[in-house]
């Protein structure tokens, strides 16, 4: 078998240093002309990627074209979506699974990229759909023959931050007889906020955990048990689960229906399946969802294009890697100009930073050059009242990518002073695009703009339920090219293991069920001391 | 008058910089000692700040004291307090302010520091218990006499993110029988999202902005003004107003009530305002947000000591220093151990971001070094299943402020497997902090932790409204410091301005209400063009 190469060893590697010396000047006059602004744009899917305001030109883009040729990086991802065991390190002892998060959406072809996994999300489609036909026509309801209107979303991390951005991104769509609240936290004050405000009695809880031993969610999940056996009423009657079969929660006797994902879909990636599915097919109805799946579907099919010009995944991983490797911006924020993505780039935020915040490559060397950016931000214009003054005059640049729709979700607006409140909200996207690149002159030094501050905008017409698939589609292709050319494993979490393992050590010791010679100077029991969380 | 020294021009700074060449190695073997532990912790207004996790020792300690004398960052506390004007710069036409948002809560001594301010405040504070009371006692009803029970909250930025991120973390405590909205964002689906859910009959409607001609801010509630004409219902006799006195918004005839705030407050700053009292009162009564004023009071008078250990404040800004300036780390991840707290990052985002994130510094002088960070953050446990894989094993270094408490809010907790959530909540907390400093060696090179990841906790008892004020007035208080050290103006910002020029110029072209020559060929016709926004 090929083996991938380190990014440095690229031949066109070396090329790309140089261009980075002397990146396009975006202040310069007539930089942003009309020629430039129709040239660097694509689209995909429904979705347009405007990236005049990346400081490159046609040589720096035809360098990046060689790159992503190079380094293979559309062929790894048609290897990917036809099931090579792309969760790995070679030589060492790591997951060795595949990587199918694409085969849960891959269900509008005659043949998908990998048959046996589609057909597994087809079955499980086909049981959500009857749970929901079931519910719709009160052969599912509670012990007194009520329907339930109300879910509870228990999961965390990836069984968390996707659904729930989705379901906000979404909300406008909702069923308006139904609700849904999420837990998450161990923090018991999550769980005692939302049991506040359900009735339990009409509510189901859809219990969420791959492997059926995530700490936080069995500990909810319990919390809730009991909250119902204190009204009397029995959980089991209550309880749906998604999980992973053969997990200790896979077990029919203590949930009203079950649901299944497989070992080859990562959490941060799950939220096409089952995962994702359930909540928002209880949400939002059947057909939404399929929407949703199709509208992801035709974004990791664009995935596959070698042009990069005509591959919007492939070419914004591209941009980022030029101004995170090349220019050494090292986070980048994604400002989406809609409230109801204001979830979107917490969930992002996990999806790249957990896949590519990495060290090692697939080889396990160490990697010479800095892998995953920082990712963060929150909507616009709310941010422009926040934090943009740093992004415009601060002394850390940061590429953005703003996010925005032509139309509004609800079509509830007003026209105030010449205008809708959604043109001004598009207005606004674009000036800030333009003010982030071009900057401004002043002869007072605090009102001078530098400019040069790299920025992409991705467009659509309006936020529905396909154009979300395919801008959560679009961002996981990102992602996983980025850490295709970066030469990591995209798709374990090795690093999250060490805090569980203390973790579990210090409950040990704040209970005192643990003794050992000298636990007593070890740094747990001095911290557990010195924050008084030690039994008395 | 003295003039404030550029960082680099303090005597001590070279010898930071050679002790910087060598941190302290947290992975050493007894690094973390008992005595370390004990020593490396200060307190004040019921806050404990644990910094052994830090990548320092006494003699870099002595070093940020000497910083501290040096650049007169107590002296300037004391004098902002004071009613020095604190926001300008020197030679240029800036804003030429007081910065006295401390003078809102300084309540509770005889002896004020700026006793016209805070006579001000109390004077609001009045009219505030008057308004509750009136409220309360059926005074203040709608037209049809029905009792107010739902606010919608109306601000943006400064008006929203802290009152916002207060009013969540506090929702514990809130009054059952009212509940409260919030609406910023111009995107008329965030107005949309709320209006579908609230009885506007007896919805009271709080606008806030202190220049009373915000955008966001007017375009929202004339959208609701319009929404209560459409049910037949006078909007005067809904709305109330927070805003300053004399703007465009100050009128009595269009509004039920009127609170003030005033120019000396900037909106970032502006929480314990009325911009934040006005929603907490009606949520939570009048005791609670007294009891908030007085711990942000307690907070500030702390920041007055001039020994950095006896300081929280001063020292939690000066190892803010020490990782960014020093240690040369960009970012900074704010991570409560609270769920309450979920949207607290978001708001110290702002204050911090929107501060530091500038160029020139006091006197108009570019800035030879790095000012402020990207400050970013998600509640823990939630991102020890999302981003933290990268703070573990990314090439970033991240310094960490971990928030925690020993109790839970609600107090509805369950023992399982032995311990209560709350217990595993902070034993999490615990061990993450442990697990970032010390790391952990591994043969397989995947699951290496290399440590050495500087991290702080706070950790109180309980989150309640005094604790509240209390961290909120810590976090402003180190921002300031932060901004003396950097000799740069904390309290202006000029950067949002370029942005709000060019989107009424966007706006303009959008609807051709410009005929300009050359607009065509305009950068903003161009994308107005390529983004599909024109007028057809």
């Amino acid at each position: 078998m090929e083996r991938w190469q380190a990014l440095t060893d690229i031949p066109v590697y070396p090329h790309l240093v140089g261009l980075a010396q002397h990146p396009f000047d975006l202040t310069s006059p007539g930089a942003l002309s009309p020629a430039r602004m129709h040239q660097y744009c694509s689209s995909a899917a429904g979705i347009d990627l405007l990236y005049a305001a990346q400081r490159l030109n046609d040589e720096v883009l035809a360098g990046l074209q060689e790159l992503a040729d190079q380094c293979g990086l559309v062929e790894q991802f048609q290897q990917m979506r036809r099931g090579a065991i792309m969760n790995r390190i070679h030589g060492f002892a790591s997951e060795e699974r595949q990587v199918l998060h694409t085969a849960c959406r891959d269900l509008f072809v005659e043949n998908p990229a990998e048959p046996l996994a589609s057909g597994q999300a087809k079955r499980e489609i086909t049981k959500l759909r009857a749970f929901l036909e079931d519910l719709e026509n009160d052969i599912l309801t509670n012990v007194n023959g009520r329907p339930f209107d109300t879910m509870i979303h228990v999961g965390i991390g990836g069984s968390d931050l996707g659904p729930r951005s989705v379901y906000e991104a979404l909300r406008a769509y909702k069923q308006p007889k139904r609700q849904v609240f999420f837990v998450s936290n161990v923090d018991p004050d999550d769980a005692a906020s939302v049991l506040r405000q359900v009735n339990l009695a009409t509510t189901l809880v859809n219990v969420v955990s791959k492997s059926g031993s995530t700490l936080e969610t069995l500990t909810n999940e319990s919390l809730i048990r009991r909250a119902y056996e204190a009204q009397g009423l029995d959980p089991a009657q209550h309880c749906i689960a998604v999980t992973g079969e053969g997990s200790p929660m896979d077990s029919p006797a203590r949930y009203l229906r079950s649901f299944y994902m497989f070992d080859y879909i990562g959490g941060r990636y799950s939220s096409t399946s089952m995962v994702g599915a359930v909540m928002l097919g209880f949400s939002l109805g059947i057909e939404p969802v399929l929407e949703f799946l199709e509208g992801a579907s035709l974004m990791d099919r664009a995935a596959e294009e070698p042009k990069i010009q005509q591959n919007i995944p492939l070419l914004q991983a591209l941009l980022g890697v030029w101004n995170h490797t090349f220019l050494g911006h090292s986070t980048v924020a994604v400002l989406p100009y809609s409230q109801a993505l204001h979830r979107f780039s917490a969930h992002l935020q996990q999806c790249d930073m957990e896949s590519n915040g990495k060290s090692v490559s697939r080889y396990g060397e160490s990697v010479a050059l800095k892998t995953g950016p920082i990712l963060w931000g929150e909507p616009g214009t709310n941010g422009q009242h926040a934090f943009y003054q740093l992004l415009h005059q601060g002394t850390e640049i940061v590429p953005v990518e703003f996010i925005g729709f032509r139309r509004s979700q609800y079509g509830e607006d007003l026209e105030i002073e010449g205008s809708t409140s959604q043109q001004k909200l598009v207005a606004n996207l674009l000036a800030q695009s333009l003010a982030m690149a071009m900057g401004k002159e002043d002869e007072n030094p605090n009102r001078r703009f530098p400019g040069n501050r790299p920025n992409l905008i991705l467009l659509a017409d309006r936020l529905t339920p396909k154009i979300m698939g395919a801008l959560l589609a679009l961002y996981e292709a990102k992602v996983v090219f980025q850490g295709f050319c970066w030469n990591i494993n995209s798709f374990d979490q090795e690093g999250v293991q060490l805090g569980k393992v203390l973790a579990g050590r210090v409950l040990d010791l704040m209970g005192g069920r643990r003794e050992e010679d000298g636990a007593d100077l070890s740094p747990e029991m001095s911290l557990i001391k010195r924050a008084k969380m030690g039994r008395e």
